[in-house]
């Protein structure tokens, strides 16, 4: 888990995305300490925040760990955008299955799922998934492609990369990569752009 | 959670397929008594066989009362096999994603999930999936297609309605059927058949 070089010197009432970094600061702290309490008044206490500007935001010690997974791993993985859909494609497929074969593989959808757990509204969750897929949605605009959502990449990339990795049987980066890249250009071809033909729901 | 109408007479030490119905009865007839203990040791006592013998086929009581949830999903919702594949993908996608969006959704998964965590041996997990990968090829062969396999099926259909299931936000089987069939039938038009055509790994 990787720990920022400085904390810095957080003021307490600074603004919203002041605050938000410090206490994003103060989970990484507290993750690369195996000892300390993961808690959100130890989170807080750590940014120099008052717990309940933690509370109002995250709600719970989950959400607020996932917000920091799922930033983390933009961060590290981050999803091409260069107009060759194939290309882009294959380098991100590659590297999340890269990343689901290795040991800590499954942190990101444990955080998510313990927060889906926590949480009674469910748009906590998406509202944390919608940067992953504002991701894709770039990475298909800067291909051209209309047709098909930055969900549906979520859908046929991410969903059996993960459904494998729970159950144990992680994909191989080396062989299945190219046939997840191949469903997702095969679905891109099939489905026409918005504007280019009013598609009629099925019978 | 159904129980058998009766549970039968069992004789230890008979058969290993009258063993393995009588364990199985004896786990969902436990299922049916909330307050009753679901151990190995308390299953085997009620379906009259030794302990050791649940142990050497099962392991843990998770792999066993994931042999049950799958079991009883495959008779609950079997998987037609008419030969018309995206008349078969809709009614079984419609009734999957419709059992996702109820009250006990995610018991299969969730069964699935905690057998993984308990075996050391991702063969174990795989074993129980296959008779559903089974089913799903059966339903391709049916409509003649060879190209795609059972697994892919469970990839383009499974995967994303359990991701967003698990999410905690389920697909809505109104609105988003007609759109998991035509991503199937896309993958499948794409890509030929093993014999029909020599399928040269991407570059």
């Amino acid at each position: 888990m990787r720990v920022p070089e400085t904390a810095g010197s957080i003021r307490p009432g600074g603004r919203t995305a002041r605050t938000r970094e410090a206490v994003l600061a103060a989970v990484r702290e507290t993750l690369g300490e195996p000892d300390a309490e993961l808690t959100i008044p130890a989170v807080a206490q750590r940014a120099g925040v008052h717990p309940t500007t933690v509370y109002r935001r995250w709600r719970t010690i989950e959400s607020l760990l996932l917000e920091v997974v799922v930033g983390d791993v933009r961060t590290s993985s981050p999803v091409p955008a260069s107009g060759d859909l194939r290309a882009d494609l294959t380098e991100y497929v590659g590297r999340l299955l890269t990343s689901l074969s290795g040991p800590h593989a499954l942190g990101m959808l444990r955080a998510l799922l313990a927060a889906t757990r926590a949480s009674t509204d469910p748009h906590d969750v998406m509202a944390i998934v919608q940067p992953r897929v504002d991701d894709f949605r770039a990475m298909l605009e800067a291909a051209g492609v209309t047709g098909v959502s930055g969900m549906q990449l979520v859908e046929l990339v991410i969903a059996p990369a993960y459904l494998w990795a729970q159950l144990g049987a992680p994909l191989d980066p080396e062989h299945d990569t190219a046939r997840l890249v191949d469903a997702v250009l095969a679905v891109v071809r099939a489905t026409p752009a918005p504007d280019a033909a009013d598609r009629t729901p099925e019978p």
